[in-house]
């Protein structure tokens, strides 16, 4: 009952220590509020942490891997086969994720949770929960046990992540054919038709994109997963890596470790991890708003707010490991902004 | 004749490099153009510089100060004397610009274009045009002369810096009531009504906002600058900063050095720049998206596009410099990604 156990420790923010964190900021030589998004972040993960000045050094960005049957559907314009190659990069370092998260100064976990074809490398963690879903046009992507086990890996990496000294996650994915299920999720979450919240992936064209909301229509009309069981709608229309991004959120949640939530894919994980655990997203952070015209309903159902708008689809945790340093910069203003009295500055009608 | 010298200097950017970094982008491993603003800040910099791969590691803000007669009408929460207090905090190295900078390797210069009062501090870079403008609801800001002279300085202080080594530079300001003639400068150039462009500033109530919003019109009004002459305009409804703000571009494109323009204030001053030279504007970067409500405007006006969305409403460069950070991992994805054919990534589809 590892997913029951890890919900019910999932707390309330620290109203004190947030209290404490707004009384600082009004301090600091700035009219309050005047820096948005940064005193926001340090004020929630005062929450978080029930520290007001923490240091969060030790950091990772967690993405999950898995494939997906629809993509025989086509709803990609890439190959399946590509999923497996762009891990074998995460483990060589060249990828995306690789150079923002070296950039930010922190490590990435790469996880199989079920591409077709298992992998042999000692830097890939391995939580397979099958050889790739079934394809959500047709049936369900998975078992609600597989979906189970899924969210537990989720979880238990986490776990792992912030007992070996992670202070500060984000969440990541790689896996062809994601954002038909991450659609379909919100779909069903939301009722929106899926028209209007299906996009160009990583770059279909318009055709084929009218066909992908078709195809995500379907998958729902095949399944019809009930939006208030979390399980239900990932093991209906959802993924391995989706689940485990779930997890992750979850475990980090438990813990009180802020989890930076990436685009669309990641969004997903997290719609299903607030069904799952309502207050799970008070420990959540929005990086970006991507470029998926549905991610601006998903954010908006999640009740959070991105920070960086720069029209980036590319998944893997790439937004999430660039927001790093903004968070860094909320926490270093805390820390380093002299206050009014030390400074000698006015503050009528600042604070 | 600096002014007219420098605008002259100013060219296009480098086509060649710009397809060579387009070039280089489709070859790394992940779909051409998902990393949306990132790509296009490397090609925009490969623009500027020439270089595909630049290391752009010597870097300054510019954080122009000056004071402003429009403030007697109140339409600020501060006292006029908070100017000088936070000049005094910038060069303490307490204010958010100063943490700021440092989270991302930059220096601040602090350059006071005319507080109300002189200050004699030497890490203060002095080019004062008078003490204070004149009240813009009443008559000009400064003579035409003075408005020339504050381009000039600002052209002056970027070009000391990039001969000091500077590779990459962000304009700032402070200045109380400063938000008030940059809406004035937003509404003189672009024709929008000022109840429509007027915000809250540093923070003053609804009332005493749709007051400011009147002695905008008001100031117009009794200026009626032209809006094809750049400098009629921060004459009748300006401010020294940010005069030298709009210095500060003309004076990096003139070299071709990327310039990051903060937020409100700093954009009334690209706004200058950009009628005065227009092809400035492809030197420029914008950082975030300000609360101010005219700052979309003002950013759709100049053709620039924000890559941060955080509420801020701060000034004195921090949106800027928190951006530099961004640039750093732009370039970065150009130097350190893997190709296709390194990684063994199948492109098909992808580029």
């Amino acid at each position: 009952m590892l997913l029951e156990e890890t919900v019910d420790r999932i707390g309330e923010l620290d109203a004190g220590a947030m209290e404490e964190a707004r009384s600082c900021q009004k301090n600091l030589i700035k009219p309050y509020g005047s820096l948005g998004m940064l005193e926001e972040v340090a004020v929630q993960i005062a929450g978080i942490t029930g520290q007001v000045k923490p240091l969060l050094e030790n950091r990772a960005v967690i993405t999950c891997a898995g494939d997906h049957g629809v993509a025989a559907q086509k709803v990609s314009a890439a190959d399946q086969e590509v999923t497996r190659q762009m891990v074998q990069g995460f483990l060589d370092g060249g990828a995306a994720i690789n150079v923002l998260a070296r950039h930010v100064g922190s490590r990435v976990i790469c996880v199989d949770l079920g591409m077709i074809r298992a992998f042999d490398d000692p830097r890939l963690k391995v939580r397979r929960i099958g050889p790739g879903t079934g394809d959500i046009t047709k049936g369900p992507a998975m078992s609600k046990e597989q979906a189970r086990s899924a969210v537990e890996a989720g979880i238990e990496v986490a776990v792992a992540e912030i007992g070996k000294g992670a202070q500060l996650l984000a969440t990541g994915d790689m896996g062809i054919g994601n954002t038909t299920p991450s659609t379909a999720i919100l779909a069903a979450f939301t009722g929106f038709p899926a028209a209007l919240i299906t996009g160009k992936g990583t770059g279909i064209d318009h055709e084929a994109m009218l066909r992908k909301g078709r195809l995500v229509q379907q998958a729902l009309k095949v399944n019809r997963p009930d939006p208030r069981d979390g399980l239900a709608v990932l093991a209906g229309v959802g993924g391995f890596e989706i689940g485990a991004i779930a997890g992750v959120i979850l475990g980090a949640a438990s813990l009180r470790v802020p989890v930076v939530i990436d685009g669309f894919i990641s969004g997903a994980g997290a719609m299903i991890a607030r069904v799952l655990a309502p207050r799970s997203v008070n420990f959540m952070l929005a990086s970006h708003l991507s470029e998926e015209p549905g991610h601006k309903v998903m954010l908006t159902w999640l009740g959070v707010r991105p920070m960086l708008q720069m029209n980036m689809r590319l998944g893997e945790g790439t937004g999430a490991a660039l927001s790093f340093t903004l968070i860094d910069a909320a926490l270093k203003i805390v820390r380093e902004m002299a206050t009014f009295d030390q400074a000698g500055v006015s503050d009528s009608g600042l604070r």
